[in-house]
């Protein structure tokens, strides 16, 4: 079985942030030659996360509010964790939006609905 | 390696419906000849999800109502993404429910629990 | 292609518990002889969950208050599946915390975040 692993880093400016990835996983699809099989891409860090949906800025503040709603970032004191760091909310998220994503590749592509994305 | 993919196309009469497609995904798997492998099973839209819990009707019920109250459907102004669909709420409920699974084949037999059935 | 399967088996005391797995998951890894590839970790019912996060007991208290607030365990009545069980409530969570986890094995090693470990 042939394997390729690459790592690709990010930084993000802000606390929380949204960052389209499918262009860059499709470019390791293609430097690894792999023409049907599986991807796996993963988060490294244990408060991030990779998802696949829409990349639309609408919905990307709606996916903010929604996971502020659900997992709030603040008070810092609501969360044990926050004794040693402030980002409590940041795992609880993660938990949500899923850690990894498992992606078919077929014919050297990507193999995924129209309008999906990775993020 | 060998691989083997195929798409499956359902249609839900109402806006929300769960679907057990678990003989079908045994029957891919039988197509394909794999006795020992992976199979990734994945929606192609990002309104859609796939996810293995159990086949009970009561519990069906606990998920929508249970959904509802975690990412709710109306009042459709409440989210941006709604300015071009209506359909926000359908893209955080994928997030919950998840967009893939991954499940063992052994003995070309789908390798689950006893009351794990695929929707 | 070379293939490994294991079951593990853990007894957890009370209703709900955190039990890190990633030493045994690593001693499968070293058994299979793989070194370059997938391991896939499933639980084998519908009412629990592997996940990947922090071991980390403030952490590990958040999560069990966060997924009482998000899916509570009581009243049972709230929940139309426990007119058979008293259950609902942990096939809810488990969509919440995940039914699986695919991590990657290179030189033979999980290959994740330095703090990641498997739940």
């Amino acid at each position: 079985m042939k394997s390729y692993r690459k790592e690709l880093v990010f930084n993000v400016p802000s606390r929380r942030g949204f960052i389209n990835i499918t262009d860059q996983v499709q470019a390791c699809v293609d430097e690894s030659g792999i023409k049907e099989g599986l991807v796996l891409v993963n988060a490294m860090h244990i408060t991030a996360s990779v998802f696949i949906n829409d990349d639309e800025s609408g919905l990307h503040h709606d996916f903010e509010v929604w996971l502020e709603k659900l997992a709030p970032e603040k008070p810092y004191s609501q969360y044990r964790h926050n004794d040693f760091e402030d980002n409590a909310d940041a795992h609880l998220k993660r938990q949500i939006m899923g850690r990894e994503v498992v992606v078919a590749i077929t014919h050297g592509r990507l193999d995924f609905g129209p309008w999906e994305q990775i993020f």
